[in-house]
């Protein structure tokens, strides 16, 4: 699978990746933004922050001074700081944008930064044509989340492993090219569509309602 | 915190656990069920696993061979090896369950995981008095997942970090006792009710509808 590309990429302050797909990732972006003290993480692996965002609450004061000139302070409570991050880029004009480190620590924040995902894409989605729409994908040490607002396609390989959960219960999956058949199941738990694979170049996800979100192995 | 006490624990094949509250949880259990490899990484912490349980897939001819007396084969493909493993529990009478090893891996992995434990207190629900009801947690690296199907009260810490996810949305959720209120909030996202904090020595949610997924951090 060759790596998304994108000019802009956030760095969450989980942990850091170590896949070299994320890491190719981040080696071809344009402009790093990273979460608060996921700036000292990446910092530690060789590479330069352009833009620090959140509450700067657990960045250290040696990191406040060399950053100084790079700090976007976002203090509200409301929304974590992976969001506030997306916001900022949104606000820039920078709408195709690759989260990395966003997993792999507290449970609790890889489920709510997996759950921002969905509020993300409807963000980009609200943009008109003028603007070119967007796109925001998660990618993670295991693999690659989407999440999808309505039916598409997705570029695969025979064997990919796919997962699919419904933000709200009750979507019903239409799916062409997986191995087990989805005939308009209607999702009542989110580990009802786990677990399938793939069995060619692409499958399609058709539905109504949602969104889902889409995991991919690598 | 004092680790949950269990006379069963299930070891799930995601991350071993190394924290030290799952590993006393671990050390106290009277039977260790194995989902399926697992049980591999079991034997490789110094454990010994009393069943395995699952498609069996993923042991080595070895393992298979070692634990030949202790294998529980269920090959259908409707359920992953966790929910067979809690499955077997269920129907032996053991309805006092931790969950350990669970997370930590796939992502689409743990969050099925998390979905079922919400599948197994209901089971457990079901249960008449006679039987004297269950109670099933699943402890991760960093903290406890409690699923709450109807009001109830938490022990907790002050500070102790507390996350809380309504498994469908419109849920609304009254609590007492944690730092950010929550005052009849009606959830449609997961991140929403996401890190909060408790104020002492326990917190009480309050909800209809439901079910709700509780994390604590240690």
């Amino acid at each position: 699978m060759n790596p998304p590309r994108s000019k802009c990429v956030i760095v969450a302050n989980g942990m850091f990746p170590s896949h070299p797909l994320p890491l190719a990732a981040l080696r071809a972006a344009r402009r790093v933004v990273c979460c608060d003290g996921a700036a000292e993480k990446l910092a530690a692996a060789g590479f330069e922050p352009d833009w620090v965002v959140g509450d700067l609450d657990s960045l250290s004061d040696a990191s406040r001074a060399r950053y100084r000139d790079r700090l976007v302070a976002v203090p509200e409570q409301t929304s974590n700081d992976l969001a506030k991050a997306f916001r900022f880029c949104f606000e820039q004009g920078w709408h195709d944008v690759v989260i990395v480190g966003a997993t792999g620590l507290r449970e609790d924040h890889t489920l709510g930064n997996l759950a921002w995902l969905v509020d993300f894409a409807q963000a980009l989605h609200a943009l008109d044509s003028a603007h070119g729409g967007g796109r925001v994908v998660l990618l993670t040490d295991t693999g690659i989340f989407t999440p999808a607002l309505a039916s598409m396609e997705f570029r695969s390989h025979a064997g990919q492993q796919v997962s699919i959960f419904a933000c709200e219960p009750g979507v019903q999956v239409y799916a062409e090219g997986l191995k087990y058949a989805l005939e308009g199941v209607s999702f009542t738990r989110w580990w009802q569509a786990t677990l399938n694979a793939s069995l060619g170049e692409a499958f399609k996800l058709v539905f109504e309602g949602g969104p889902l979100l889409v995991f991919q192995t690598y």
